[in-house]
């Protein structure tokens, strides 16, 4: 049904060797603007700033995610069995678009513009894209599905739990990658044998008991990687500053519309509601950062600072505490030294939930098959893993302020 | 002399491990204006299309080259003795800010704007620029050093050697480091080897003949990474459409100036010669891309149209080549279908020169300490080596040109 | 005091880079027929019957061991600062020697023939050998001093745990190597960055709070290793086939001495008690195979079968049981097979402790020095770790037995 | 009609991630004595003296060599054609039992012993064996057809190819293993792209044109680790100890039969001509180890001191030399300290052989498919591969000699 490239296409890749791509359609997926737009977004935010070759972009992180769906489909027996051909276009395609409605900074830009960028990526899929072209070019039917698929609606919950699950393609994909390329060695875990484990009992993912040493391997690569690298304090401190240069940006047109005349670039944010696609997907980090850089010359003390501090990576002092009175402390201090502390004083309260390697909801569990046959949710049977999820929350929390605050 | 920092601060590097900071002067080079701005160009400009992961910087690469001197004139025992302290902090300088005045895309832009990286990291070392109060701050006698090793005229050879000449710190990081980001093996060799085996002879760097082995794989590497990945056709062919793109602004200025009034970030370029440093150092990717994106909405078609292909990956065809009769007979076809051929057919001359692993001059050239005592020339030595010196030149050629032009 | 060498020796390592030698006496050393010895004795005894390529023995991991206490003593601020240079030479001895004492298979063969590859280890350290010579050539406090820090003896209790405590060289080498050897990713830590967050408080080894994650990724990998690696069932299981052919061959010296008089390797170990030192090392792996492939032609039928599985990997099925009635089951069926019980089956009482990552007893578990200056337990600083301490007892057992009885 | 296993079993292997095998006859074939055995000999003989962590068999390298040609004839689409099922079979069958016939230190011994390790390979295939057995049960014409396969005189000449020709399984797996094994990176290329540029034109396997820098990669790969490490001159040296050991037992044996009495292991290859196969494949390394440690207590004071220095590493010195007189001048010195010549005085002939990484014979070189079709052999496109071949033989030599000769 879909057409095959003459000869199967490749990508070197370091994480998976190479990225194959057998059908066309997959192969003018990845030539459209919405999916090259990925190359200008990195995959880890603001983290290049303390790890600094964690440069990596979305773009290559996508097609890791579809190269482990092609695998699963490939290769893992109960699924080449239980999908149809369709399903797996379906879940291939999924896997190579689930990141696409991204924007730059996409963590603290979103709440300050009220987007949602797993809105984007639906209506990219679904709307009037060079990507819908293409999908309904091979079959009318794809754009619906896939939209289900991520949405989480679709009716064969196994294609979403491929994508997105407790044991996706998604996280076994940025696991390794983010390893690979901040250098470190936290989120290596054995991918072959997670694939290897893997099974379809009543239509849902679960993995085989004789590999529950891997999985719980994996668990805790999830949960070093979360500490040692996507929480860590300076990489959050970088998107405060950030976030900071946006509200700001936001303030100064709600004084005074023409002061933010220079920046088209993040005009349709502030006064469309909601961005339409076209516009949405303008906007990237090349964009973005040419426009903090116009800011260095704002005439907004406030907003040409924070811009000056993004640039020159003149980041915020990190302090960690338990004692509410200390916060107290600081924040007068910052107050009195005359910064606003709206934009100058922060507390990273994420970091004192602590990680949840799965949720409660029944769907999101990973469910390990014994060898009787029966399946049982992965905490009852790993220690380790109960452990994770049983963990107390740390008191811990961190602020962030100007370093002249205290003179060391 | 230089202050210490209190404690070693380290960046976790997936080629080095760590890079190592214990000076004040080199951390607060680090944290300025115009080294950050590093971060904003790609080491390999636009390989990252055919290489999706090389999405690598000049900034990790600086601090790379960093790295490597660092340990070189802390472990290479004749390094350590020759070179006095001052002498070491300035070729640790000099390799952190060797890259300095390279720009986007430095080899495509700089023959259309009459620029040169290499001067501009010159005039930012010396001008009025963060960096060089920081370097006035710990010494006036720094920069003008640093300044000499970067052009070649510094007295002392030897420093100039360790930064570039051909078994330099900048080769040696950057074939282990697009090696590791391209994902391929063809970079790789033994780096620990390879500063085992330096000595100084004469005021000179030579490698001892025990260590042969280990150079011929390192030169083989380099001609590798250069055939399988910086001359790669799809990378000089992306290239060509940047440099056209460039070229058909300056032609439109050249009509009419108003035309491109939309561009801040070019005209500097455009209207001034010499840019003065301080707007040099303001264009960087992002600003680049800002400007292609806003072009693909300009009234000029062709503009308009090579903006788009650099944004949607939609790159020529290339085609391989001896016969020049076919060349002109590309030639009239891309006229005939009426293109400007001036933007849309390109000849591929660079990739007609064979590798040369060294150059002719004297100081260019690896010297082996044999066991005798006596020095001679690599290529006398290493047959293998010999063997690329006098690689004859390929006649092929490779042209480039709108896909539509051939139908396959 | 002591020797240096003219020129540093290094060996290829591909744990470590290289493995440094820079004193005479470690060179020396290494060249004994005691050490030598070791490279015919594999560092997991049987374990390459699982993973096949886990080839490697003692030797490169004593080189290994010896590297990462090099590294601690001229890397580790507070070590270089706390330990003498004396000191020092003799706690980088014990790394090398730490191992010298082993025997093939030595936890199966200890029990049969009771010897003790620690008190050997001593023995051939102090006792009349080619490595006490050197020993005393050089200084003869050394070989006292070395035994105290094997013997957990010492005075400074810090040399000791260097060697052989919680976060001891000879864990961080074998956890790497295994890990490489075996071709699993299980064993692999930030060893770098473990060496970076050692410190020393009170005459004791303690590690920064900032490197918890680091240690808790060591101790998992320690887990994981354990359960992948070091308690594989088949490996097991082939070890309780050496053990029961020992068994036998002991057995029919007690039933008839001339029984065994083709066996003049093993002789000593059965009628000498103890084993002279100057004995005991002649065993090794090469002795023991050779014997065993001789007994593959002795009438005894037990002792011939047993040696014929060794060489032909015809090992033993493996049952994983909770209930105690199946065992017994089982126990009747291989005896009414007419097997000897003795031999032909196999309870893994191991396999049930769980894994303690420390013990109880004061000298030996991690303490971590927080940012306020106060050393804690690791268990109390680290959720993940009390977990494992606190891990309950599994139920599950494993039995051994041939496969002929149970016809799947 | 090659019965599948239930469940595809996998081995773990770091150069391959696994090892597949998914025929029973595959998996019958390892657990037989005469392929387990090939644990107990060493893949590069004595070079584990100079690497020391090179301790790996020719039973890894065995299961590598048919994981190679497994995914050969499962991925190479020419080969999936060309082939049948039953060649299939064979050709893995054949990779997987082509050293089968080594035993301990074969380069040396046969000299010696007038053995031939290619002969006896066949001889365990077709002769009264477990393998042949196995063989048999399933088709009784795989035996004769791999006999041919390895004998080069099978019909279908790709399948040698396969096994055994410039390109084959088996380089492709030694240079990779090696190299890891020894922790040098130079025997690593692209395995991945190699396979995936494999071609059959005319019944031949040739390599497209596209490939050629990987396939240059490759030959260097191979040059680079003769020099560096198969002709490593301390390895030869050790192996030249060994050779004179066991020239120094034949000749003992000459003078007084009864003087080698107590080595039944070596007896049969002195006194029967030619050695049965059942009694070939009894000598492995452990009986020849055991033999050699016997004989450190001989009377011959030649062949204990021999047996002494294999066994505690006492090398000889490596001298290199161009000049004929000092070789000469040696050989007195050596002779005037009372040294049998014939025992302590080596020159490595060996090593004036320029590496050639290809033979004249026309069915022993790689071909090249160029883009218009036709076939060149590699060095008539590739300078690189020209050089070597032309390389030309160097003068120096190498002598071994007793250390305490020359007084450095």
């Amino acid at each position: 049904m879909f057409e095959k490239l003459a000869n199967m296409k490749v990508f070197r890749d370091p994480i998976h060797g190479y990225v194959h791509v057998d059908l066309r359609i997959i192969w003018e997926l990845i030539d459209t603007f919405e999916f090259q737009r990925l190359r200008r977004i990195h995959q880890l935010g603001g983290t290049y700033q303390v790890y600094h070759t964690a440069e990596h972009t979305r773009f290559s992180h996508s097609l890791g995610v579809y190269e482990i769906v092609y695998r699963m489909v490939h290769e893992v027996e109960d699924l080449k069995r239980e999908l149809s051909d369709f399903e797996k276009v379906c879940v291939m395609v999924a896997a190579l678009l689930h990141d696409i409605g991204h924007g730059p900074f996409s963590h603290v830009f979103e709440p300050i513009f009220d987007t949602n960028h797993e809105e984007y990526t639906v209506q990219i899929i679904t709307g009037n894209t060079m990507i819908r072209k293409i999908l309904d070019k091979y079959d009318q039917r794809i754009a619906p599905n896939v939209a289900m698929i991520i949405n989480h609606t679709h009716p064969n919950e196994l294609l979403t739990q491929l994508v997105s699950g407790q044991l996706d393609a998604d996280r076994m994909d940025y696991l390794l990658r983010d390893s690979y390329f901040t250098g470190t060695s936290y989120g290596n875990y054995d991918l072959e044998r997670v694939l290897r484990t893997l099974r379809v009992v009543d239509g849902k993912l679960v993995v085989k008991e004789s590999g529950i040493h891997t999985i719980e391997d994996y668990i805790m690569s999830r949960y070093h990687m979360y500490w040692q690298v996507y929480y860590h304090p300076l990489s959050r401190c970088y998107e405060e500053i950030v976030k900071a240069f946006f509200k700001r940006l936001r303030y100064l047109y709600d004084q005074d519309p023409t002061s933010i005349e220079g920046f088209p670039m993040f005009l349709p944010f502030i006064i469309e509601h909601p961005v339409p696609v076209e516009k949405y997907i303008q906007l990237d980090e090349p964009a973005s950062f040419y426009g903090i850089s116009l800011a260095t010359k704002h005439t907004d003390k406030i907003l040409s600072d924070l811009a000056r501090r993004i640039l020159e990576r003149d980041l915020f002092a990190v302090e960690t505490y338990v004692d509410q009175e200390l916060e107290e402390a600081r924040r007068v201090a910052v107050r009195d030294a005359g910064y606003d502390l709206e934009y100058y004083f922060h507390v990273d309260e994420t970091i004192q939930i602590p990680y949840k390697p799965y949720a409660s909801k029944d769907s999101d569990t990973i469910m390990v098959l014994r060898e009787n046959g029966e399946c049982k949710e992965l905490s009852l049977v790993s220690n380790i893993v109960a452990a994770i999820v049983k963990g107390e929350v740390k008191d811990e929390k961190k602020m962030f302020y100007p370093k002249r605050i205290i003179k060391k």
